[in-house]
């Protein structure tokens, strides 16, 4: 029912603010290309017929129908640095469709449904800003601690953008004014594009902690004896070979570990470094697991690094614990792949989303489009026309029918007789 | 003999050249704060008396006396970024001192001597550049290809700086011009300080293998399940620590290891690299170690790489053989130093210096100062104004020894004895 064309014709518009010579985007919140992006989206959303509404987070509302709680869907328009044309982009403008069908076909709803581009999911400044400030999460004092790696303060990119980072409380929305929130996303592994299957439905995403280590030795020419040493290197990368010993004994369902980022300093082929930082990203599935890593990471590290004779910081830098989805919306969505007679398959979600943030604070579920071999977070990220079609298509049906009293009557019977 | 007080003045007006908020030097090879320190040194050398000449290599030349084979010392002006006021420096100034007061002194010699001020010793291009023109090892195509870390060439900053890097072979001088180079630099490394002598004597260079190894996956998310990844950094990781726990059973005296740097590219958090480089530095007193360890290298990468799925490219970037000193010059300075009443060590060096280059080319050898706490290549270098008085006085006295026909009659006889 949704219009296909009309969508990739969005996407591949979309694709073209932010793009890189090397056919990757960026597009990190509140730069230029994001700004630009931001505009379009609501230019978009206006000719679509939607009243459209910016709060002081930045998030962009297009909304359809009067008052009530309102069925919410969306994603986000903020790319990581040379990322790919659908992470985020896809669930917006997806989303965007829905509602112009809706809109257009003039299909009767009781509830208004709205759609949304939240701002920074990619963590340019803190991550999740605008799921955070909408779930009432943010106070002001949380704006001015974050700033990008640049050292650009998140309260002056903000204030460049028109926002007033003072003013972040007014992002708040009373839980009650939103009845479901959907979020259509690309999925960031290969699950979907090996089994061949069009549409996830994800019924939990992965908690994710995260940790920086900083080891801190002695800066030493690489010509002085092994005996005198206190090279923080050796025990950086003895830390990281006994937590990836630990993980050959844990299975994909369990667990996942990832070191993405190491530097030395000063990082001179012929100097022994002073000092080595390290990130450690753990996910898992049972929220027990991950207190139980964080544990064997602390007296790993501390145990290598007192060998080494070097110092020890670890700082925790994300601890988000695992959280299901909604039940309720995961049946209806399951039903409309159903009624839209396409193949379904439920899976986890390893990559953090809004939609976990969301999920903390009203029912909401997630759905996922194939990934391309499951790369994603690169210009290569892609999900076939085919299946952007069949994604949007599912959502459209889902939204339907969370906005339609019949449907919710309905599933109250259900879960009455059950 | 020589003028402390004027020796240490030298020492720290030099030190204001480069320096940084921190306390440490940066003058880096043809930098504005090098070619402010070239021009110092010079006028420094002509109020002395010297003839000063400045070949295509950037070297500084100060001489004493008339036409024959030449006595040789100096060392470099030039520092690593964030480096020391005695690597290079000492060299340079105590030699100047030492010309001074020979020329003050009216010390009669059959020789003439030089001080000579070695160009990009540390790196910044080439390394070596100064010792390895002067010594006939470079053409025009070799300085073609070398540019900095920011990628400026060497032939830029070299016709920036007056020369003219095509006529590179004119710097080379003939063997038979030089009959004997001493330098005297910082032992880089903790065996003078903590053995408590104020002069070491150099019998050898160990040898220095370094290579650079790109691990090239696949960059994907942090969400992505383990059994399909192509992570880089895991097999990096594995490598270093094969190659490490290969060291456990080698002493100090046979071999060194540093791993400086290690660069994951995006370096993002939540990002599967797609590519890691680390470099890795082996220095060995035995010639036979380097390859040995060069072939467990390249073994211990092919299996960890093939494991991981992901590519691998060592690329070599440095293989300097052990060079053992001239045992005559050895014996005079040793001479030297007793007649001075100062105990003196021999010991090797683990570090590479212009020495090592003109070592293979003409007599060479060299004399270490103590560092403070054995540190070098950082802001903390130090070595106590009494040692480097001692070490400049020892120095004067070899080359007093060196450039006199009495001296150099009492060593032949003493070979034809033997």
């Amino acid at each position: 029912m949704i219009n296909l064309d009309r969508l990739l014709g969005d996407l591949e518009e979309l694709s073209g603010i932010g793009r890189l010579p090397s056919g990757g985007l960026t597009r990190q919140a509140f730069s230029p290309a994001e700004l630009e992006a931001r505009a379009w989206f609501q230019a978009k959303a206006r000719a679509a017929g939607l009243a459209v509404r910016v709060d002081q987070a930045g998030n962009i509302f297009g909304r359809l129908g009067g008052a009530g709680p309102a069925v919410l869907t969306g994603s986000h328009l903020d790319t990581i640095e040379a990322g790919g044309a659908y992470d985020g982009a896809l669930g917006v403008l997806a989303g965007l469709e829905c509602l112009r069908t809706m809109q257009e076909r003039g299909i009767g709803l009781d509830h208004p449904v709205e759609v949304v581009a939240f701002s920074d999911e990619e963590e340019r400044f803190l991550g999740f800003l605008g799921s955070l400030a909408l779930t009432g999460r943010l106070g002001p004092a949380d704006l001015d601690r974050a700033a990008d790696e640049s050292g650009l303060p998140l309260t002056q990119a903000m204030t460049r953008a028109g926002l007033d980072p003072a003013r972040i409380r007014e992002a708040a929305r009373p839980a009650a004014e939103i009845k479901a929130f959907v979020e259509l996303h690309v999925e960031q592994g290969p699950i979907l594009d090996r089994a061949g299957v069009s549409v996830g439905l994800v019924d939990l995403v992965k908690g994710n902690y995260r940790f920086g280590l900083t080891l801190t030795g002695r800066r030493d020419h690489a010509g002085s004896p092994m005996a005198g040493r206190r090279d923080p290197m050796l025990p950086a990368v003895a830390i990281i070979t006994r937590i990836k010993d630990r993980f050959d004994g844990l299975s994909d369902d369990q667990a996942l570990m990832t070191v993405g980022l190491l530097k030395a300093d000063p990082g001179i082929e012929n100097v022994i470094p002073g000092s080595v930082y390290f990130t450690v990203d753990f996910r898992a599935v049972q929220a027990e697991l991950l207190p139980h890593l964080e544990g064997e990471l602390e007296r790993a590290a501390a145990g290598e690094a007192a060998a080494a004779g070097v110092g020890l910081v670890i700082r925790p830098l994300l601890k988000i614990d695992p959280v299901r989805f909604d039940r309720g919306i995961l049946g209806v969505a399951a039903e409309a792949a159903r009624e839209a007679g396409v193949e379904y398959l439920t899976l986890p979600s390893g990559a953090g989303h809004d939609a976990q943030v969301m999920g903390q604070y009203v029912p909401s579920a997630m759905i996922f489009a194939p990934s391309r071999a499951g790369r994603s977070h690169c210009p290569e990220e892609e999900t076939s026309p085919g299946d952007v079609g069949l994604c949007a298509e599912v959502l459209l049906r889902t939204l339907i029918r969370l906005a339609r009293k019949f449907y919710e009557d309905r599933q109250k019977v259900k879960m009455k007789n059950k």
